[in-house]
């Protein structure tokens, strides 16, 4: 058997990063990961403008009644404010050569002869927004590796950019085998299951970021199983699928690799979990996740996430990354096995779902993320645990 | 001036929840939320199977040398176990009437005349999952208002459900205001400045859980304004926009949501932010954002999306929810409004990014929440603020 790290550093090790990138539009980038840093290639804002509404002027000038020689509306384009004079500016708009301050609208005051007076004198730069001020041409805004968010859009989008470079997404192709498998909606025949690994697994790859090419149910049977394994090689980039690769005679899956390409199995030392197998069909990985829900699920995330994360070219975070205090118990460890207790944060604090031993995905629904213990850690309430968010 | 809290309850009361669901099949249902609890309406196994690939027996009978009656695969149906006799057995497989246990097949040895000795003796009960072991019939599996994940629709289908009922997406129309605005990758005029409003507020939305109707951008004139807002009030549950909802002239959206139907403007004490719009609009809500990007934005993540989460039928979470420790000092509050500073977990702690009085979105960027000070609030390190976490 092969300990967790080991399965680990085995498995990312053979994660060979895409190394290429795409450009997609601003309103198709949230989510998606930055391939390269971004630098602005311009000054924000890009002219000296108001902070406010209110009259633009000379600080020199501004005491007595003024006429208004120009209207700067936002967007326009002002002339030089005349002497003698001020302008009426709104939020935003840009500072008219000449005036070095603008005083708020709420301290002016119109007479009816149309002159402006100022009940406070202003100070040189006073509600003027410079050039530049925050962000300055060349400037790095964005770092490469980052996951885009709603800001960072939005902060694109206020230096002119249209779109971004972001690493592709990862094509990965399922199936799904087993001569006892019925698709949910569809009755249940006498020592039939229904196919509950597709409907938890596509949608945590769609969540990783990875393309998802879902191929469907294979009875178990040699060739249909290879055909399909030679055609999820032509189109994906990595192949998943979920039990037929331990050492039982029903397990087709294992015949069918070996035959298309090569095939490792693994007793990984991990409960739940255990049998995993990685192999290549033509370009493609090919990663056999055990059959039964709550182990396929685990292993997806302890072993198999970290792998499609440094396939699409982002840093793989290490296992260890989070330690949190247990709020609960656990004094029969696994001796030999490293255990993923399925837990919920509560407060900063690990709680422990009551029925680990579940066959049923009940504790993954319930839980946010998983604890890893080494073989035969006990738990008492206060220890620091190593804790893995779940996709 | 409304304090935030004051806002927040103002706001809150006037969400009327949408009490409508729809129903989704597993596959679009990642990432919606449950209208009413799930529960079992079969037990699941939904026969007693065996938990190994190996030999179902009598436990009476399993000493001695044993001829094979039947062999029964995964998703087979079968027949009662003759007695004196082992059936070949696979993980999964229903158990054999009058079986009582299955030994695995690595303590099982064929002779060449085909008969079966083993290395163990069997406990009864040994290596079967029972009927209903994992979810019994009737059985409440998934809770009215969880936010799906891949684990809860795994857990759906394996009690054969292909769809669930979720509560239905908020309908949101946005539009953007302001003559001085350029869509991204043009080029930029005099005084003009590029709309990243458009850009972080319709993915923020959609991260929320809106259906997101994006009406584009509206010069500043009354006319088409309003009939953007009734075009809007046709398809949506509440309109957003940015901006042309302060005091000043060149605001038409004012003028035109007061035309169209009725609006209140607040100023809130809360910083970035102050300026808010909360309005009617036929049957629709209309809420106007500042249109600062940043003060917009913190307007949206402090008092919008409450208002939206309850408008969809959710809790809406506290502002208080989360205390973390601050890793930093602020030493110069604000002292009348509430300070929503721009922060980082890290490790457990909140960092500060350096530059809070920013007029572009490179904090809310860099962010991952906000800290909640209240007027005149200090920090020291150490102190536990409220925080929270950005959409």
């Amino acid at each position: 058997m092969l300990s967790y790290q080991e399965a680990w550093t085995w498995l990312l090790e053979r994660a060979r990063p895409l190394n290429t990138q795409q450009n997609v539009s601003l309103s198709q980038a949230c989510g998606r990961v930055l391939a390269q840093p971004v630098r602005a290639g311009m000054d924000v804002p890009p002219h000296d403008n108001s902070a406010m509404d209110g009259y633009a002027v000379r600080c020199a000038e501004a005491q007595g009644a003024l006429p208004v020689s120009q209207r700067v509306p936002a967007g326009s384009a002002p002339l030089a404010l005349q002497p003698g004079t001020v302008a009426r500016i709104f939020t935003g708009a840009p500072i008219p050569s000449g005036a070095d301050a603008v005083i708020m609208q709420e301290q002016a005051e119109t007479a009816e002869d149309g002159l402006v007076r100022f009940s406070a004198a202003p100070q040189p730069g006073q509600n003027i927004r410079r050039r530049g001020e925050d962000i300055a041409s060349g400037q790095v805004i964005l770092e490469a590796g980052k996951t885009l968010t709603p800001a960072d859009l939005g902060l694109a989008a206020s230096i002119g950019l249209a779109s971004l470079p972001v690493l592709p997404q990862l094509r990965v192709a399922v199936f799904f085998t087993g001569d006892e498998l019925v698709e949910p909606g569809q009755p249940l025949g006498e020592g039939q299951i229904y196919n509950s690994n597709r409907y938890w697994l596509v949608p945590a790859l769609h969540k990783l970021g990875c393309e998802v090419i879902d191929l469907g149910h294979v009875g178990d049977a040699l060739e249909p199983t290879r055909q399909l394994l030679r055609d999820a090689a032509a189109v994906a980039d990595v192949i998943v699928t979920c039990g037929g690769v331990s050492v039982g005679e029903e397990d087709h899956v294992k015949a069918a690799v070996e035959a298309e390409g090569e095939l490792t199995l693994w007793k990984v030392a991990i409960k739940p979990g255990k049998p995993l197998a990685y192999g290549k069909i033509a370009d493609a990985d090919f990663i056999g996740l055990p059959g039964n829900p709550v182990s396929g699920y685990v292993t997806l995330q302890t072993l198999v996430k970290p792998f499609l994360q440094k396939r699409m070219g982002l840093d793989a975070p290490s296992p260890q990354a989070q330690r949190l205090p247990a709020a609960f118990s656990w004094s029969k460890p696994d001796g030999k096995r490293s255990e993923f207790l399925r837990v919920r944060k509560v407060a900063g604090q690990l709680q422990l779902y009551p029925q680990q031993g579940s066959g049923v995905l009940m504790s993954c629904a319930w839980a946010d993320g998983l604890v890893w213990l080494q073989p035969g850690q006990q738990v008492k309430p206060g220890d620091e645990l190593a804790y893995l968010e779940l996709t």
